[in-house]
């Protein structure tokens, strides 16, 4: 790593137009502030945001951009106001790496709902430089967005909790669904979704995996240790269904009817919606009245909450299933992503890449 | 009243058909039985669903029909089995007459959400007999279903307190959105609306009364007591108002869009749908991840919420704005109804009026 007087000069991959490529990239990191921490990254999953952002799916790229959010790493720095990290700590980095820490979202430590924070890439830090990701040799993050991972927790298995992990606890948390006992619904079988199972199961849920069609039953089932699959597109199973589940934790990232949905929930039931479709969804409002019934949604999870998850995982001994890969594999992974061929997320073995090529 | 061996023979105001026309009509109430109170009605409100329900506007419509289900009336006898009641107790009967009394809604005290649950007309009892609602001289109803009046409320005030004010209450209190300090929005100014005015205002929240024009701020800031009134086509006020509100009672009975309602909601925010309406509502599901919002609703409330929301609007001295018209009106007062031409809500004096023409 090379030094000037800016900061730390380092290699990341990063996307320079809309075809989402990446290639190595140089540039500067701040100089670790008073309350910074400098973190050699190990290894950082893939999302599937990843992917729209480094091919402006969501028209807000700017490049060259270097994605990345389920990070972790070494801790080799600390700013002088740093108390609860020291160099050699294991620590994780999500979405966020900024908020306004006054706003009635971040005085109650959900500081992914303030309107100010700053995405860990593709937006502007503090000192008015860009942000960027994981899929890079190092970066600097304020304390307050490193999470210590658990020790004995592989680094590999603790990236996709830092992002599709939290984004399935946090909602389990706030709506008061973590007691167990609770019949839940994953929707959609993919990165977010796969976690869902296993965090469900954790926490001693019955878990229906409802899929549109029949192809990922066994994978569900045997692999992922669902208790029960659903064929939306079967009507008689949907039936007796009915009427059945506290939660659906609802993956799907495109249009799709949710009456079929709310009908599989019990009264009170809550249909958890984790998808950013633009696409508008439709229902009928006896459906949710008659049974009280709420179409709902939560957005990642709060620094509180991805500690929170991080131990209990630990504790429940929760892995997630991934495909570890170098980086000059990347873009044939964001390709076979793209495809949902992938079970169910991938990694990046960052260390154990040359990130210069 | 006349008296056969099946029970007692009395008038009420039926419609015949289709066209909803209400007309006197003789027929023959249950015997008072163990569990069972005889009330003669002393008034009963109009609820827009009379409307529907008369004119057959859901399809479900059994002719010859006596609608009414905000009933106020004085109990005459008492089955032998009738512990809670007395004769001379003036009592209200709501929506509902009957409950399986053990499915899991009936056991949580929140038997509106009873899949067997028995309408006060247009309905079926357990005797096989239909069930004839409050337009009319008297009714026999199991003690579970009828609640005392507090003492001190007159019977007309009480009356609309029994579908449209616990149809507001209910989800207030089981929301967790009692605490005064509050800030809530009452979309739309009908029965329902305007109960909601009144209660979230005896509540201690800062009301807004949101309405598609101008016409009604004088009505609900002045008469209502409502603290803010938005147009919803004034895109300049709707943006000042974003993100204020912790919840919204939506009154509105047809299709509108749900976005403009959500961006008024804080994080957390609730929108709660009081109408039934069939056409498909849409909205874009990053309106409520983002915020943690939900979108929801609820049915009419329970027995349980209803006396003690009756207790509530003594204590805070709510009243009802009301026009009581005698029986030989009704039928004026439907088409004045279908108009929304009523400030708030027609009660008719039955003790008051001849129902044999």
């Amino acid at each position: 790593m090379g030094s000037t007087q800016g900061g730390k000069t380092i290699t990341g991959w990063a996307a320079r137009d809309s075809t989402g490529i990446l290639s190595p990239y140089t540039y500067e990191l701040r100089n670790t502030g008073p309350e910074d921490v400098y973190v050699k990254v190990i290894c950082c999953g893939i999302c599937h945001t990843d992917l729209h952002q480094a091919k402006n799916d969501l028209g807000m790229s700017k490049y060259p951009m270097v994605p990345g959010h389920e990070v972790v790493g070494e801790v080799v720095e600390v700013g002088s106001g740093v108390t609860k990290l020291r160099a050699g700590d294991i620590v994780g980095v999500g979405t966020i790496v900024g908020c306004c820490r006054n706003c009635r979202p971040c005085n109650s430590d959900i500081e992914q709902y303030c309107n100010k924070k700053i995405w860990s890439y593709n937006d502007v830090y503090t000192d008015g430089k860009p942000t960027q990701g994981g899929f890079a040799e190092a970066l600097v993050v304020d304390q307050k967005f490193a999470v210590k991972i658990p020790e004995g927790m592989a680094p590999e298995q603790a990236a996709p909790l830092l992002c599709a992990g939290v984004t399935v606890y946090s909602p389990l948390n706030h709506f008061g669904l973590k007691q167990s006992g609770l019949r839940g619904g994953i929707l959609g079988l993919g990165g977010v979704g796969h976690m869902g199972v296993k965090i469900a199961k954790a926490m001693g849920h019955h878990v229906t995996v409802i899929s549109s069609s029949d192809k990922k039953r066994v994978e569900a089932l045997d692999h992922l240790g669902a208790d029960a699959y659903l064929v939306s597109s079967d009507t008689t199973s949907m039936q007796q269904a009915a009427d059945s589940l506290d939660y659906i934790i609802d993956t799907v990232p495109v249009f799709h009817p949710l009456e079929p949905y709310l009908s599989l929930l019990k009264l009170d039931g809550k249909l958890i919606l984790m998808g950013v479709i633009n696409a508008p969804l439709q229902f009928v409002s006896p459906m949710v009245m008659l049974g009280r019934k709420s179409i709902t949604g939560s957005f990642i999870g709060s620094m509180k909450e991805t500690e929170e998850m991080l131990e209990f995982c630990k504790e429940k001994g929760v892995t997630s299933m991934i495909e570890v890969v170098k980086m000059e594999y990347i873009n044939t992974a964001f390709e076979r992503l793209e495809k949902n061929d992938v079970r169910y997320r991938f990694v990046v073995d960052i260390a154990g890449s040359s990130l210069v090529q």
